[in-house]
């Protein structure tokens, strides 16, 4: 079905970037807004634009309800629900679709495949997708884990079943070392837990993250090829960036070639990205996971392939027939994202909600800036700090990383305002970012050599890359 | 040599564009500045600002003695001319160079060889490149003109030797008529001037304004394909596309490689843009003049071809031998540039200059705006009324023309600023820019079909393409 009037159940920058692709399209849009953002761009630039509920995202935009509602007075045929808040939520994807309105994006079974991680890592492994060796399910005793561990080779990551998240993860760099802290994990466990069973799973350190953009509409499938995120801070991504620098033309085959096969598996429906670490010493990829929705630094790959996501995921919905083929996709050039963000790296990243009161835009040739702001703009304190992506490009990575010096050196912001900028800048003249010489642990300590003060240290450690946790 | 600093001896959108290349390139910035730029953005954005006098140009930007004095005070190694001032000034080339400066250009001799049109005329048909069939001299007397008439094919135009410009051009359809006209311009002539000595050319009618860019290092020569400027008013390009529409794959190839044997055979070195007309009846192309320049419109090269023109001539000016092989360079996709000017188009285009209190800038996908405009800014009034040129680029010509549209509606500048920006809207939904059936005569009837005040027509007419005057 042909969408007439799209409803935009997020805010911010990617609010800005759907409303754009929906204009180029010739579809009418409405966007949603919650009470602290009345005069924000999106509200601006959109058709029509409706109040949704009061400021806390659990009242506006993370309400399910108060979207559909809305978008069904508002006449909408479709919802796109952006990054984050309810884009990988299967409950309201399924609300949409018995409301009678599109969902941009997969079905609502599908998010909910890809969002179990023991499912999707069956699913990959079953497509023929590396994914990390470890233990299938939960180990009932310590032999059994020994084994186990012996079997995939040092070092391990061993988790208690019954602990969620990042917590509780011990590393065994050997079989003795392993004897040692499984017996401590296990009796912690089943101290606090009643539940002493673990997980053993192979640590990848100092890998990187790589991803594949993937198109399906259910019967076609194609790769836009992949993105290195390595540059992270507690998993969230600071410098993306396309091709990645670390693969041959070989192994960007079969790592992008595996994640088609993958979309192919699910049959999978609208723009999506299968993340994989890779390890370059090994040369060897390991699923991670799917996000069923569109990234923050999809642009990256929308500069190197010249293909627009945002508006092919709308087509898809539309039940339009993929109409890219993967010999109509080629890499040109190299792109870099970096996320300027109003947070204090010398304060431990505090939030800094601040006015926009000295905007001066980057720009000029290769230079993109995908933001939601304007002169008098008061950044609301209730939301992420992601105040805009400037994205560089060049025929080469060299001219891509000198053109985005440039355009940080132009950004103005606001007077008193910390971002993220100085550090970004600071970064783009690295040895190990210039050489590509980075992993998912490097950006942490770099950090903490360069951006803390002295006397406010903060006293969180890094471990192995802790890929149960979403990025 | 390897220029260190770089004197910009221009100001506006093309100031800010020199200054990034350059520092894309590492090399240090020197702006130039008259008192009325004092506040200039390109100012701000350089490494070091001189004031070079009063706000008249001629006291400034056109004081070749005050540019060269202050290049040399600052220490500058070359001087960046941009367009119009003393870009295509043979004297200024020179005088640069005999201070020991780097001119970003070529060398005087070629200046002014290609600014004499009858030598420019005279090297492209030695070169093979086809000229508009005339008289190559002034003619005699009237049966020598008529004869000539006749061996070049109606309609001809006639031209007294004696006037300048566009002047006392008259056109005639057939052999009958030109006897009539002929003798009537030749007696007017003689009144007038004492001379009735004739010029006799080709009228080209209703052809297309087709552009190639050029680069050269005297020893190798590239073309950067071509761009069509057919929409122009009192010789001024409003809209700028690249390829263009109407010229076939061998066509192309033919016309560019024209533009590449004449760069050759005056040993072009730097970048440039050969201008032709084609009629695409006929499907013939002649060429108009050289323009030894950058040229506002070349960004919509840079985006179908990926080549930074400005760092290339910055290079190639350093002595650099030109590193891109005709192999290098291919088409990529389809982008047009318009121009916002501070005029108001229903008001005869009388030039507006205001304030800059209301500026949004507008981004995205494919879009690109150079320009020199902050908020607040003062728009001064001694200066070209051109605030900034809207790029849009797409897979495809359709996409470029989406995205045009959209950020000509994201585009805020001033509150009560009149500019091209409702005008160049307008255009972009015309069914004859939409097919591409324009040339250079289509767009005067058209803004005085759409956008003469009743009360206040203008009173100019439009013959044929005069092409002796500058564009």
């Amino acid at each position: 079905m042909k969408i007439k009037k799209l409803f935009i159940a997020n805010r911010g920058e990617i609010a800005v970037r759907i409303i754009r692709a929906a204009r180029d399209l010739g579809i009418e849009t409405v966007q949603a807004f919650s009470t602290a953002d009345a005069t924000a761009l999106a509200v601006e630039l959109a058709d029509h634009a409706v109040e949704i509920g009061p400021a806390p995202a659990a009242q506006s935009y993370l309400s399910g309800d108060a979207i559909i509602a809305a978008a069904k007075k508002a006449d909408a045929d479709a919802i796109h629900p952006g990054y984050g808040f309810l884009s990988e939520n299967a409950d309201f994807a399924d609300a949409v679709t018995e409301a009678g309105l599109i969902f941009i994006g997969p079905s609502g079974d599908t998010i909910r495949l890809m969002g179990d991680k023991a499912m999707a890592r069956q699913k990959a492994a079953e497509a023929g997708v590396p994914t990390i060796p470890g233990s299938d399910g939960v180990l009932d005793n310590l032999d059994e884990a020994a084994d186990m561990a012996e079997a995939i080779g040092f070092p391990v990551m061993i988790k208690a079943a019954a602990g969620g998240g990042g917590r509780g993860i011990r590393i065994a760099e050997n079989a003795e070392d392993f004897v040692k802290i499984a017996a401590e994990a296990t009796s912690e466990a089943k101290a606090a837990f009643g539940d002493g069973r673990l997980y053993v799973e192979k640590l990848i350190s100092n890998a990187r993250h790589v991803e594949v953009q993937i198109l399906g509409d259910g019967q076609r499938f194609v790769h836009c090829f992949e993105r290195e995120c390595s540059l992270q801070r507690r998993r969230q991504k600071l410098w993306e960036e396309a091709p990645c620098l670390a693969l041959s033309d070989d192994m960007r085959d079969r790592l992008c070639n595996s994640a088609v096969k993958l979309a192919q598996a699910v049959g999978y429906k609208g723009a999506g990205t299968i993340e994989f670490l890779y390890d370059d010493v090994s040369r060897t990829y390991y699923f991670i996971e799917m996000n069923t929705r569109i990234q923050v630094e999809h642009p990256v790959t929308e500069a190197i392939t010249g293909i627009d996501l945002v508006a092919e995921m709308i087509r898809i919905a539309s039940d339009e027939p993929l109409a890219i083929t993967q010999n109509d996709i080629s890499v040109n050039g190299h792109a870099i994202e970096v996320r300027i963000n109003a947070e204090d790296p010398e304060n431990n990243f505090l939030p800094f909600p601040g006015i926009i009161d000295d905007l001066r835009v980057p720009g000029g040739i290769g230079i993109r800036f995908d933001h939601m702001l304007f002169n008098e703009y008061q950044i609301p304190p209730f939301y992420d700090s992601l105040l805009g992506k400037l994205i560089a490009y060049g025929q080469n990575r060299e001219i891509a990383i000198k053109r985005l010096r440039r355009a940080l050196a132009e950004l103005r912001l606001g007077k008193n305002l910390k971002t993220t900028s100085t550090l970004l800048h600071r970064l783009s003249h690295d040895p190990d970012v210039l050489s590509g010489a980075v992993h998912v642990n490097w950006l942490e300590p770099w950090i903490k050599a360069n951006f803390t003060r002295k006397n406010n240290e903060t006293t969180e450690t890094t471990g192995g890359y802790k890929h149960d946790q979403p990025i």
